[in-house]
């Protein structure tokens, strides 16, 4: 060691010591927190984040999303990552610093549902790819026919969380995606006018399963059924699948493809403005200072939803302030006054056509598409707000048809599939309020299984989409639910609704089976039973047919009266 | 609403909402991430931060550590805590950055084992406190006997993540601890020449039990045998336990003070570099462009550890490179290859130096303060290391006489203990790597009860602390410890040597229960039996107490002989 800390600092020495850190600085050392802790996980955090993020931008955008996802592998534990979009584009200035700077975005600054929400994600995976391969993230784009696409290729100063452009040149491209021959391989590719592709190379593993890519993308379609989506893997070697065996690559070097099944776009979800029941008081003192209005009953009436004019004055004079006065005057036990006046003045809830839920349709559709089922159902909640953020709980459930679906079993867990804002939730299932909620409703009550403290055991699906303005996540790599005692009541209600129905559906089905074992043992025996009858009654031969068919009757009769 | 989103944006329009998010507004809506999801988990959290700093600060400048935490209630659900520590101070221009911006300090760019290592926590407490209360953070700091204490006041401007100063005035103040007079009460308060004070009010609530203060500063005692403490707690009400009944208040307004055990600081840890084997390409890039040295070998050999002049030659050779090359002009396929060649390198593993842990003796006293144990053992591992950052694990395993441990019974799952770098982790103790380690150990082998995978069952308590120059926590509040394979396979190694160990002495336990049982129930017989044995042979009487000596005789020596 040549230069070791001196034994004992003092308050002059330490303060030499202290210094900034850049949040890339932050998330690079630790990247885990985004995702990036194995190179499994990896390849999956950046596949997820370059699809939402076309997801978001052809919504917004109204443009009905196709994405085409290739996966390439250029070394024993390097992949590069292919997205491509039929998106709006992004324009040229915006590029370096959406896909090399932390913390800028869109998304964290309105209130409406939206899959991104931090402004992390992509440029996380373009800073993951430069630490374990030096690459740098490359960008094509193009905004419309009129415009020449543009190729930008940028990195992250760590030090100062900025973009370095690499390469910024104009050329003639559009995004194409595969599209099936009339003989069933696929033909001439089609280009989009707009749409953006992004392109990093990172360490990483390609391993199938329960965690995998592809997993992520089937688990994708179910809730955007209006996405059209192609997928490629060309590996050099065979992929091994999650127990280490060698499997025979099922699509390696192919397109894939998943046309859309839903024509329409999701209703787009409208931006509101922060209710006043989930503002705190440091929120609104920043809210008061940074109005656009001049008057208070204006800052109050403008800046928040479900506050109209006259509810402004009512908490105007309720806190014993002057409605005219300025709002970036108002000294701090004013403004505690004002802050207790509008909790305790009743408010609409806030409006909630700033989300865009599934739809029990869609869910159940999906799920039909998941499992033969036998049973199938689900339940959409009205929405309901935390802190202030509106939020909304969608829960389906399928019961398995016996003996119909490979690695579906009675003996293990039901199958949880976990998604917020529409976006598949595979990693921390353990830590997410949706397993804590389904672990906490008591199963038994429904004809389950459920070891104590467990998620249920049974040959059944659950599907749980929280869809809300802000979702609390349990970390930047936004793969569990926090547990807010809100949401996680929400799901409980939601759950439990879908477990009744299946009770209702259990016993029914095990009375009809129970009637169906009695009516086949008493009907094997009715021959035996006329015989005997007409032998003790002395019956003639023809009458032991008529008997027959009394006796059949009268079981009909008690079959339908269960 | 006044101000819906277009229905459809372009790339332009969508350009136009791009902006750069601050890491305060970040964290303010993400404050679960911090630690400040509920009341209750918010003083918890600020009272952490606090004291980790003091430790911090008091251990680097060499002063046996001396802390008051006081908590005093000022609403129904407000409170003010107040932080005293007699370390070195800090110098004025540094407490506003220090205090009142997120990303700022001295531990994030060094390798070496300390609380922090963030720069984010008691400003983030500070920040909980301004958006709950309006409140600003009040520091008070002294550096010494001979210069004036500083009363400095700031708030976090969450738009910028820069500090506000509210007030900043010097004063003639020193920070004092109770002292207990020679009758057992409190006696003159003694002032220390140097120190600081942090006070933050916030939105909070006081509860008692396992997730509590009170908890908290207990285990913090266990782990840091050489902190002097003082604990007070003043409420407007009587407060209510985890059960939601009102409590007697056992200090309420009165000081409680922990004298110290140990007279001696932990021995410091050192700075250390990084090692190569732990630095990924796209470091080593940013490393060559940063490096003082004029040279590739210097650059090798002066900025990481574990690399002399000849092994910084030696790699240099091994990847083509000349040795005199500038270090910041190597092509980027050059540096590729020179990654290559450090790895193949072998190479000592980093100096261990930079870790203080708390070391055997001293985790088994903690534990016999805890619980009355029939058995205790610690294990500490030799340190190693996972992606470049050496780490230590230690365990203590304890296990109660019965009936003298009140709230620990047979039936319920062992009591964890968990600590990183001396810090107790309270909350999240299912997301962490020492709970996975402890669960996935076999117990049944080591004579504990165990539901399958979950901790074992039993009256007993494990300690668990790792030492590291950086702890991958699962999130920025640092309540768990990231699955990271490494670390769960050092956990798992320490664990199962206690565990061992216990199983050692429980079956020679048994073992002796066994003798004692059949020895009291033979001896009970041994007059009956020597009656008996007179009758039937026909002895005199005196010769019957002869036969007990001898039978009793026997029985000792079969006792010995088990």
């Amino acid at each position: 060691m040549s230069r070791a800390t001196p034994q004992t600092a003092t308050a002059e020495t330490m303060s030499r010591q202290q210094r900034e850190i850049s949040v890339s600085e932050f998330f690079l050392k630790n990247r885990h927190l985004l995702g990036f802790d194995s190179p499994r996980k990896a390849l999956l955090t950046a596949v997820k984040e370059a699809v939402d993020n076309s997801l978001d931008a052809c919504e917004e955008a109204g443009i009905l999303p196709e994405i085409s996802v290739e996966i390439t592998q250029t070394g024993e534990k390097r992949f590069r990552m292919d997205v491509t979009d039929n998106g709006p584009g992004v324009v040229r200035q915006q590029v370096p610093r959406i896909f090399a700077k932390l913390l800028y975005g869109s998304k964290f600054h309105r209130l409406r549902m939206s899959r991104g929400q931090q402004g992390i994600g992509i440029s996380a995976a373009g800073m993951y790819g430069q630490l374990t391969t030096g690459a740098a993230t490359r960008i094509l784009s193009r905004i419309s026919k009129g415009k020449m696409a543009h190729h930008i290729e940028v990195q992250i100063d760590t030090r100062k969380n900025t973009p370095t452009i690499l390469k910024d040149v104009e050329l003639d491209w559009r995004p194409a995606f595969p599209r099936p021959a009339p003989d069933g391989a696929f033909g001439i590719p089609e280009a989009s006018p707009h749409g953006t592709s992004v392109t990093i190379e990172m360490e990483a593993q390609y391993i199938r399963g329960k965690l995998s890519v592809d997993e992520f993308l089937r688990q994708c379609l179910v809730a955007n059924p209006h996405l059209q989506l192609h997928y490629r893997i060309n590996l050099l070697n065979k992929e091994v699948d999650a127990e280490g065996q060698a499997a025979t690559p099922l699509v390696e070097g192919q397109w894939i493809s998943w046309m859309r099944l839903a024509h329409q776009l999701p209703v787009p979800p409208v931006e509101i403005k922060p209710h006043p029941h989930g503002v705190e008081l440091g929120m609104l003192m920043q809210m008061l200072r940074d109005t656009e209005s001049r008057t208070l009953r204006g800052a109050l009436s403008e800046d928040f939803s479900r506050v109209s004019s006259p509810t402004a004055l009512d908490i105007c004079t309720r806190a014993g302030l002057d409605p005219k006065a300025n709002p970036r005057r108002i000294a701090q036990r004013d403004i505690e006054g004002l802050f207790k006046a509008v909790n305790e003045t009743k408010l609409m809830r806030p409006p909630t056509d700033c989300l865009s839920p599934i739809g029990e349709e869609l869910i159940a559709g999906g799920l039909a598409k998941e499992i033969q089922a036998e049973f199938c159902t689900a339940v959409t909640r009205d929405p309901t707000v935390y802190r202030g953020n509106p939020f909304q709980v969608e829960v389906g459930l399928a019961y398995a048809k016996a003996g119909e679906n490979e690695g579906l079993s009675g003996d293990d867990p039901v199958r949880v599939l976990r998604f917020a804002n529409r976006v598949p939730l595979l990693y921390m299932g353990g830590a997410c309020a949706i397993t804590k909620a389904i672990s906490g409703v008591n199963w038994k009550n429904y004809g389950l299984a459920q070891p104590r403290g467990s998620v249920p055991v049974g040959p059944a699906v659950i599907m749980v989409h929280i869809a809300s303005v802000w979702v609390p996540f349990t970390s930047e790599s936004k793969e569990a639910i926090a547990h807010y005692p809100e949401i996680i009541r929400e799901i409980t209600f939601c759950v439990q609704e879908c477990g009744r129905r299946l009770a209702v559906h259990l016993s029914r089905r095990n009375r009809e089976n129970e009637v169906e074992r009695k009516r086949s043992y008493i009907e094997k025996y009715i021959p035996h039973l006329a015989h005997g009858l007409k032998d003790i009654l002395d019956l003639p031969g023809k009458e032991e047919d008529r008997v027959v068919q009394i006796l059949r009757k009268m079981l009909e009769r008690s079959h339908l009266e269960t």
